[in-house]
């Protein structure tokens, strides 16, 4: 398998839905195998809140692989012998995107707060930008988990005519206010956190020390995360040997467990694109600019592919259930499949139960359409 | 109905779960209704994590009744005009009984995080203390919901004796993962407050300024307390007028709740007693001391009624249903009743779902025994 990883440069203004425009900006994506002669072969993967488009293969010295790589490479699920599998970065990234933090162009400070609020629907627009200036007409089919899934069916709504397959996981068309709730603590983690300065941090400091609220409020989503069952699995009321302030009070493993995913966090994720990227998040409603749901999904040409799990505490299954009635009861049941996998593993099914649902997925993909 | 609040002190010490020893001790209690001849008809209520021993009435120039008014008084579910009514405050709670910030005996100042841990059973220790200095040798019910509920289970298999009714709501026999999660955001949210100061605060710095990491902890403490159901129907994803720090991303009901809520706890709550009553919480395992479950509950002497709800979402229905099996396998169906409540307001459900669920307390209560 071939991994790439570009940098695309726009010059020219991106006008976003908050009515503020960027007058220069940077997308970075990766690419797994190769195009055929007409660049029909593509499949894009759009990735989640705080991933990133290095989805696939392992970067030299790199202990980890991608974020998906049990789905994408030779004979894999996303097969890069037969397509050419591309995972594009979100605006407001801080993996190599125009966001927050980073230089545009003149610029010689970046916008910081300043920055403007990005939708999902601003997201998509930069990669359609994308994908027409490096030669891609329309996708194979585009896929993606939680926020990745919403980007996916927003593509689908608004730039009908680029992929005949959308392939939603673990995602929903308006984010609800559970989701809110818990994206609510992130926010005011990173907000009320002595070092985040109103915008005006040293990002050295968050990565020296990782403990104060930033990581508070990341370890409410590790919680949205999991599910009641898979941490009775994982963790149970099993203790681990105590330390420093923590010897008075005693310690449950699942309490090391977010401890350190909340600390390790606060060290490689800029705070600032995570405000802006959850607040996209938060935003998105695919009926927002629609009368209904209906009025939305009518637009969608793609056949949509619908992949919920049953023991998702963030995204209930019952969300992604009312987009395939919504397309039923409008008589276009044809154009969507849902299918619900019997899982326990919470939100992070989509990054772990593969087995469980990979099948749903090369369905979708051979399907003719 | 008559109200009347107590302290009862205690010279003697009271020697608890964690090897350590409080020498004084006092507990604040009210009472509705008045003890009969033989004081037979005593309903003991317990409170939960941030409740207190007044439960019901209104105390002069207070806007807001006790915390399960709806239940307690002449002709309720509760009926003081048959019974009298005891509401016991915990140990470690700041509303007037033992706990790090109070002042006991000889002692110039309180102990913070000198206090020694308590558990569930260290403060029921201390409870039949108290009733059995006041001259209750035993009680008609003992009753409680989510924390109170743990007090009830608790005393019914270490002190069985005591009572021949034990009644809990929306609670467990073990808190779990789960439940210690979202209390890890709590307690770190308190630990790492700037103005916590490792515990040698002054409580005046919270009652000032509420927002910091005590109050985003908090929070996490609010989306455990409700459901995506009950949260979709109160909110939804309606937004409020924006100002300050939030004009940049808008803001959402729901947000506004959280806030809200968490403001002001930190200004009404001792940060302290927060993290010893949590803390207490999730050492809570009625199987610490027993081989299983079975074991533990072959104690029990009294009826057991257990009234769970279907969306409580901090602790499961499956929970409560557990402790009903373990009684069923072990040949004692009979000394359980076990209902579960189709309610989606979440754990919150037994503050809140009264018509639900009072036929079944009233029931258990006039069933002869």
């Amino acid at each position: 398998m071939k991994i790439q990883t570009f940098v695309e440069y726009f010059d020219e203004p991106l006008y976003l839905e908050s009515g503020r425009i960027l007058e220069s900006y940077h997308l970075k994506y990766e690419t797994y195998g190769e195009t055929n002669q007409d660049a029909s072969n593509v499949i894009v993967v759009f990735h989640a809140l705080t991933g990133s488009h290095h989805a696939a293969g392992r970067y030299e010295n790199d202990t980890k692989v991608g974020w998906w790589d049990p789905l994408i490479g030779d004979g894999k699920t996303l097969d890069t012998t037969k397509y050419c599998v591309l995972c594009v970065n979100v605006l407001g990234s801080c993996f190599g995107s125009t966001g927050p933090m980073s230089f545009e162009g003149k610029e010689k400070e970046p916008m910081r707060l300043n920055f403007p609020v990005i939708t999902i629907s601003d997201m998509v627009t930069a990669q359609i930008n994308l994908f027409k200036k490096i030669g891609i007409k329309s996708a194979y089919a585009v896929i993606g988990g939680s926020m990745g899934g919403m980007q996916a069916l927003c593509l689908a709504v608004e730039h009908p005519e680029f992929t005949k397959r959308a392939i939603c996981l673990a995602s929903t068309y308006a984010t609800s206010p559970w989701a809110i709730a818990f994206n609510k603590i992130a926010m005011e983690g990173v907000m009320r956190d002595h070092r985040f300065k109103n915008g005006n941090y040293d990002i050295k400091d968050f990565e020296e020390e990782g403990m104060d609220s930033f990581a508070i409020g990341r370890m409410a989503g590790h919680i949205s995360f999991l599910s009641p069952y898979s941490m009775d699995k994982k963790f149970g009321r099993n203790y681990v040997e105590t330390d420093g302030l923590y010897e008075l009070f005693g310690r449950f493993q699942i309490e090391k467990y977010l401890e350190y995913n909340g600390h390790s966090f606060a060290k490689r994720f800029d705070p600032l694109s995570y405000l802006y990227i959850i607040k996209a998040m938060n935003i998105f409603d695919a009926t927002r600019n629609y009368d209904s749901l209906a009025d939305s999904l009518k637009h969608i040409k793609a056949k949509l592919t619908l992949i919920s799990f049953k023991g998702d505490y963030l995204f209930m299954p019952e969300e992604m259930e009312f987009i395939r009635a919504t397309l039923e009861d409008m008589g276009r049941g044809d154009k969507v499949d849902y299918f619900c996998i019997d899982s326990n593993y919470g939100h992070d099914a989509f990054l772990v139960e593969y087995d469980k649902f990979d099948f749903y997925i090369k369905k979708a993909l051979e399907a003719k359409q």
